[in-house]
């Protein structure tokens, strides 16, 4: 049997794997994955074969894997938090098309919107929404109806590639676009490196994160309107009425 | 030092959590939970003490934990999924003001969304919403208008909660709400008991899903615009331009 998993590793840290994710990694032949992703599992799995491709060669990197797998290895292609947001898992079945030969097995993982939610308190408790600032395979249009639509239904919103070195100033158009429906005093929080070293986080204001410069390894979580700051936590409630 | 974990166990199976997860529960002296969650783990840490209460007694649950931590105990509050998705973290946070003695750590798992998104194959690879169908604390008229909104939106969605005793109709008002914004060719998906045992998928249209009938142990996903059926899998695309 030629088989791939592709493995939510979570944010980072060994501990955040799920024992799915470990024993998948234990019982493969061949770790495929981004290079920094592959630097943070290595020690973990001495004597596998490690394959690396750089950032942005996703298609490559598929075709790796595919290839690696054909010769009957068993290949665990890995990406960081969940596969299945934002990663590799939608290429993999695209692409396995081609490669009829090859089972695919999809493993969650725990991703940077609920990892992160852990580290700032409780943001997401209640409905919420993943919206990446990432106009690479998006047009920013659908961006910006996405952030309005979802400010103007009070939903809690986690911001995924809120910067990059060409983006710097979308985190800024995004809240400018979200303080169109909700209020400028809005419970917000930052969290930098989730489950990996230098991990930080900050609430602060959504007036406040408008003026925040935040780099490409911040998640960035906005409260709907009943969010609270409680202590240093933030803190959606469950809902709008109360028992 | 008073201490309480709020643990997200995942979908069920002992093989979905966290090895941060196992090590809290390992290390902690008393589990709490609703009764259902407390049996899926009870065999995987035996010689722990063991305290449930019934469903909806969540702000009598979150009691106990910090009563059994007043006393010196080191407990352990367990939710299914995440902790922080619908999950206990944010009432635990909120009564905690109550007990400044203990100490509160909310440890992230692998939420129904992704976990059933992985069985699924990869639905929500782009932007998307989650949504809980219950108004028993939330006003019904919010819920249609995120329903309205996130469809707009071109969200791919996931919906919790989608149907109980009393709301055995709720599924197909919110796919009729959907149906103003998305196609009735829109891909969508359900998954029954993610990661337990009888765990079961089924690929349907939007239109489809209006007319079946699912029980509260099923998860709901309904794709993007982009959003395609291959073989037996449901996967939307990283985006809407192509490389």
């Amino acid at each position: 049997m030629n088989k791939i998993y592709v493995v939510g590793i979570g944010p980072g840290e060994y501990e955040q794997m799920t024992l799915r994710a470990i024993h998948a990694l234990e019982n493969c032949d061949t770790i495929v994955g981004y290079t920094v992703y592959v630097d943070l599992v290595k020690e973990h799995f001495a004597g596998k074969e490690f394959l690396t491709t750089p950032m942005r060669k996703e298609v490559d990197r598929c075709i790796l894997a595919f290839e690696e797998a054909k010769k009957g290895k068993t290949v665990a292609m890995i990406c960081s938090g969940d596969a299945g947001v934002y990663g590799m898992s939608g290429l993999m079945l695209e692409l396995g098309e081609n490669y009829p030969e090859v089972q695919v097995e999809v493993i969650p993982g725990v991703t940077a919107a609920t990892g992160g939610a852990a580290v700032l308190g409780a943001p997401l408790i209640h409905d919420f929404c993943l919206i990446s600032l990432s106009d690479l395979l998006t047009p920013w249009e659908k961006i910006e109806k996405r952030l309005l639509l979802a400010s103007e239904a009070d939903f809690a919103i986690c911001l995924y590639n809120p910067s990059s070195k060409k983006r710097h100033d979308y985190l800024k158009k995004a809240c400018d676009l979200m303080m169109q429906h909700k209020s400028q005093e809005t419970v917000c929080g930052i969290v930098k490196n989730i489950g990996r070293e230098g991990e930080t986080y900050q609430i602060l204001t959504l007036k406040e994160l408008r003026d925040t410069e935040v780099d490409m390894f911040t998640t960035v979580f906005i409260g709907n309107s009943q969010t609270q700051r409680i202590g240093n936590a933030m803190v959606t409630p469950r809902g709008y009425r109360h028992d």
